[in-house]
């Protein structure tokens, strides 16, 4: 930051985005947007039931009803083995994944696809649904997650047994595993504490309420070739997906991506996909399903609640002994939630030598969760970052100085195992500090809260190819949905290796049929390791133009120097030579050896680690309990802002969904298991009228491991937004909130409990 | 052929085709096929006078009428120079392509585009056509190449001076060049012959016939971004032209193809695409463009008809002393026609050491002429080898024999100056001598005829990228339209280097936004030129497995062989080492490196010439003039069958339009210029009750060009069938037709001048 500013010509300015002017003016082609000649309408019938065996399916007169062209059920599925695989590069079990996208023998929450029909027209294909008769068994259910942990609960799995714990249990249990990870001696390190603190914690399951709902459009050959056009986080996902829940090889299954508004990884997964295909080869036609909202909630992964409970031992300065937590994460109704993720992240700032975390991964009937931006970490950084601000006060220390004091630096080795390096939390700290928003003054039932965050960013494989244009252009194909930008900061890295203005380079989303295998948009990995194969994929397009110099000049490629988008002699001999500019060379590929292009695939290592601290000062009203967002601040080290408009966008989007998850928004469900708002009316997310513009500061320490220093940045902006409301809501209340959403029931029962 | 039976798993079979489904189903998407959410549609308004000066255009009632949303004229495409450029590959004068997309100074043919608008519905269009306004100054016009070559013929162009003659004219012609090639010298050659021949011939300007009209649609973000989607023979051509025409980079121009209803050559160039764009640009919304059958015969590209005249010489053995040629080819309303392929192939069959052809290339006020099948040649070829026939008359002679004698092998030198490799013609001529067709008994009013015919095939750019999935099976991209059965070819070529079975394989067209820059398809070069590229890429691939496995066995690559779809320690070494499959290596991609991929760029050089030899029986009746085509048998070079069905399914529809031009097709123009003929119903094509079954005999003289030996086989076969044809009724009608189309006017006046 600073000094490094004027090492790039496109890296760090801030273009027209490619993508800005049909998002804007609504000629972007999003999921539903789809369609060929002939398609017909699929519809899902779900279980009204939360928890219930399926004794039989009478669809005779539904498929009597004209217009009705196929239906399909649990049976026209393959079965697959219960365990755990690769799955792309996430470990999925795909017998869940193939029982969640179409019931079996039991409905495990309301809302879990039954059956399917496809019809000449969506209310043709909604008569049918209703006439299709399914006789359930209705079975008790259970919601909570600690309920569903607790002996007697009713079992969703007869045949899922708690792992990770000694002896193997022989009753099976909705507590699918059990996760412990640590550091040190935890008793010793309480033992050294001068003072302690110890509380239990709650978070209720929230959506990632992106605005489109999954879609998508499967056309089947009769020889069996499947096209998919669908809006998801990764077309290579759900080719996999797809690949396995029918029993088709990849090269049969072609997926276009098409524009997607929002995934937040709510789309890292399929649900309408596979009915599709099934509904496409069976009626010849092809097939279009779109998701309600009310189908979004009620059947698309909201992310785990939580039920947690943090202990923090600390010396009289402020030096942390010892840390303990122990995690209850709801992972709806199949195992996989993130609870150990919760354990791997929630300590990861701080340089605890006496650490300890244990996770429960606890079924129930609810829709089986699905990774939301940061998936597990916000919720156990809410309990820790909210035990910190409480053991701040104990200790009459400003929270951030606490935060300093035990701040991971580069060395840190944290709870699971990775020694830390180049990372920018202190300076993140810092900047926090100084920034004058931290200093600002403060009125009556006013606060201000701080807390910091951490997420590990991962890479993974993905492929990139760079053509060079007739004409001089270039093209940058990756196989990532563009959610956040990418296709920007792809042209952006492509330009600033080849050395041509980023108006002169197109970049495309490819289907599975063009571009080589990329792991799915998520985990904030784009950017770094898609970002590293294009300009892993621009440098070789750059020896080739070097190389094709090198022939011009009739000269080894070791005397031709790329720079400023030209070959140039090295040394600047000028012989007979002088410089060729790309345009030229791309001019004359013909005579050199045809089309110029660089192509590769990676697996992407060393994901540079994200940190940030984020301030939030709210008022409280103590006769409503409404709680007003006054200013809130963003700070986050971002190792390299490749295009910082995006960034910032990424920075002041993960603040306001954590603030929506920590003031307002939860799943209400009835008596009968079954959620009682399933809209954006009723199920509260903010909107801009709700909230200050939020302000943000980029720190900018590069990782070592992209080439131009880039970090993840998408998903540790969430997650101290939890505890910075928290515990500025009970700095104002003088009570500690401790539950999520602090509505106003919830912060008016503090405030006459205190 | 014959002991090479069995070298190969894949190439050589006959597996199903993978767009025949769709194609026979109706579900393959043409150009007409696909639309965009909000798109209108456009139309032309074209010239009603053969030739005629543009005073004005008033636009205003039109522009007025509701629903039409934009309107362009000449007046909207910038001016390019006049100079001809290279084009992709073929030289183009793109000045000449623009005026031809849309008329400036004059309308040149009729039918010639003068205006396009863009409206809600076709309807709309429609009447906003009509309501155009133009003021035209009629001018005179000509249609007969040699009316127009003569002095005092009404001049298209006033800036066109015949190039290729000395001294340069001060008077411009409409006749645009003259190219002179030669060998030894003619006169001599003639001096030394016992027998000579010498006559006129004529052809008509014929359609290439697809049954695709063109359409496209194009869609233009308002910050300039264009998409195409259009039925081609290739992508990155009208991306070209597109960008070229409008002056727009090419990386502001993606060009997805569709499949594609034939076009043998008429798709090479664009007409509807750059005024969709424009439009587009104007309108704001997507705009879809298909062309009626009548637009296509006035407005779109036959091949030119000629008038031409031969003489050969030869000695009582029957060996050719000398040959000359002169040809004048219609080029249409611009320079271009095909004089110069006709001069390149006519004699090329023949191993003549004495030799000149001299083209000219003439226009007059007929649409611009565009490629068909082996551009130029089946002309050149119905004089010479009509020539050929009547000297082996003369010389009592068998044809096949005469052929046989003066045959070009390896070592001979063509006119145009190239001394054939290995070549397959002896081979044609053997294989069709001993035919059972060839010994077969004739009745009364039937006859026989043989021709022979050439064309060069092509090379040229091609890009090509192979992509090895997760589980094993493989995508195979490339930048070619499938016209001809090449996804199947490229999957082959993929299957057989990988070692996987064909249907593990699946070939992609790819859009111009995915796949590297690639030449169009045509020349015969794409089973050729593309396909070695496939071959390059998937070797690449080969090398990368055999680079996973070394990692896996920690062992140098030199150690790793590929055989079989799988690595195997060389020399067979089984240490701790086993085989690994490519399915194996698919699956430990992401350990090894990361995805597994090979993609390449190629200019290829050594397309191997193509010769055959057509056999063909008529009856003709005498009382109506029916020509009666009772058998027809065509033998041919075709290097390497990739999928023999393919290549059959060429021979066979390569000789019916041959047979067509023969008997039937022709342009007719009544007194003002203007086309009577413009549909299918009086625009006489051949169809399956018009014909025997055509017989095909492949013979396999492997191209060392290749891989795998492929020679370009689409346009060989239309290259013999009108000598052949003309050649049996002049042995039948026992007088020598040169004039076509055959059809039964000209034959019963044949008949009665005899």
């Amino acid at each position: 930051m600073g000094n490094e500013e004027n090492q790039y010509k496109v890296i760090g300015t801030r273009p027209i985005r490619p993508d800005g002017v049909d998002k804007v003016t609504g000629r972007a082609a999003f999921g539903a947007d789809f369609s060929l000649p002939g398609t017909i309408v699929g519809r899902v019938l779900r279980s009204p039931h939360a928890h219930a065996r399926i004794k039989s399916i009478d669809a005779k007169l539904a498929l009597a009803l004209p217009g009705v062209r196929a239906m399909v059920t649990g049976a026209d599925f393959p079965e697959l083995p219960d365990e755990i695989t690769a799955g792309g590069e996430a470990p999925v079990n795909f017998r869940d994944v193939s029982h969640n996208v179409m019931a079996r023998a039991k409905a495990l929450y309301e809302g879990h696809a039954v059956a399917a029909v496809a019809a000449t027209t969506a209310a043709i294909a909604e008569q049918a649904l209703a006439l299709i008769k399914v006789e359930y068994e209705v079975l008790p259910h259970v919601i909570d997650v600690r309920d569903a942990a607790a002996d007697g609960a009713p079992v969703l799995h007869e045949t899922m047994f708690t792992s990770g714990v000694e002896p193997a249990p022989k009753k099976p249990s909705n507590v699918a595993g059990r996760t412990e990870m640590g550091l040190g001696n935890v008793e010793e390190g309480f033992a050294a504490a001068d003072v302690t603190v110890e509380r239990e914690y709650t978070t209720q399951a929230v959506h990632q309420g992106y605005i489109e709902p999954h879609a998508c459009v499967a056309s089947v050959t009769t020889d069996g070739q499947a096209t998919v056009w669908s809006t998801s986080q990764g077309q290579f996902m759900v080719r996999e997906f797809c690949s396995r829940l029918l029993g088709m090889d990849r090269a049969a299954i072609r997926v276009v991506p098409s524009e997607i508004g929002g995934g937040f990884g709510g789309k890292t997964t399929v649900y309408l996909e596979p009915l599709a295909i099934a509904l496409a080869k069976k009626s010849g036609k092809p097939v279009k399903m779109v998701m309600t909202r009310d189908e979004v909630f009620r059947a698309t992964g909201p992310t785990s609640g939580a039920s947690m409970k943090v202990k923090l031992g600390a010396k009289r300065d402020g030096t942390l002994t010892a840390g303990d937590m122990t995690l209850y994460y709801q992972a709806g109704a199949f195992a996989g939630g993130p609870a150990m993720l919760g354990c791997m992240t929630g300590f990861a700032p701080y340089a605890l030598t006496n650490a300890r975390a244990v996770g429960y991964d606890v079924v129930s009937n609810r829709p089986k969760a699905a990774a939301y931006r940061a998936p597990g970490a916000p919720m156990a950084a809410f309990a820790v970052e909210s035990a910190m601000d409480e053991l701040a006060q104990k200790l009459g220390m400003d929270p951030i100085e606490l935060r300093l004091k035990n701040a991971a630096k580069k060395g840190t080795r944290a709870i699971y195992g990775v020694k830390f390096p180049e990372i920018g939390f202190v300076e993140t700290l810092e900047a926090a500090k100084k920034h004058p928003h931290y200093s600002a003054p403060l009125g009556p039932n006013q606060a201000r809260g701080v807390a910091s965050g951490f997420w590990f960013n991962i890479g993974g494989q993905s492929s990139a190819a760079v053509h060079v244009n007739e004409d001089g252009t270039a093209e940058v194909v990756t196989g990532n949905p563009d959610i956040g930008g990418s296709r920007a900061s792809m042209a952006m890295m492509a330009a600033e290796v080849l050395g041509i203005e980023y108006s002169k380079v197109k970049p495309t989303v490819g289907d599975t049929g063009q571009i080589g295998y990329s792991f799915l948009t998520g985990g904030s990995r784009v950017t770094f390791a898609t970002g590293k194969a294009v300009c892993e994929a621009a440098q070789a397009t750059v020896n080739e133009l070097r190389a094709r110099a090198a022939k011009l000049w009739e000269c080894p490629i070791e005397d031709v120097e790329w720079k400023d988008g030209a070959a140039h002699p090295v040394g600047g001999q000028t012989d007979t030579r002088t410089v060729l500019s790309l345009a030229e060379l791309a001019e004359s590929a013909a005579k050199t050896g045809g089309p110029i292009s660089g192509a590769v695939g990676i697996n992407a290592a060393g994901a540079g680690a994200g940190f940030g601290t984020q301030i939030c000062d709210v008022e409280i009203d103590p006769e409503t309990g409404k709680v007003t967002v006054l200013r809130y601040t963003v700070v986050q080290d971002v190792g390299r802002a490749i295009h910082p408009a995006y960034v910032e966008g990424q920075l002041q989007g993960g603040a306001v969904q954590g603030i929506g998850w920590a003031l307002n928004e939860e799943y209400v469900y009835d008596g009968n298991g079954r959620l009682d708002n399933p809209g954006f009316l009723d199920y509260r997310m903010p909107v801009a009228s709700d909230l200050p513009m939020i302000d943000t500061v980029m720190i900018e320490v590069p990782n070592p491991g992209h080439p131009f220093g880039v970090r993840g940045v998408g998903e540790t902006p969430i997650v101290p937004p939890l505890a910075a409301v928290a515990n500025a809501v009970s700095r104002a209340a003088k009570v500690r909130l401790a539950d999520l959403p602090i509505s106003p029931p919830r912060l008016l029962a503090a405030l006459d409990g205190k």
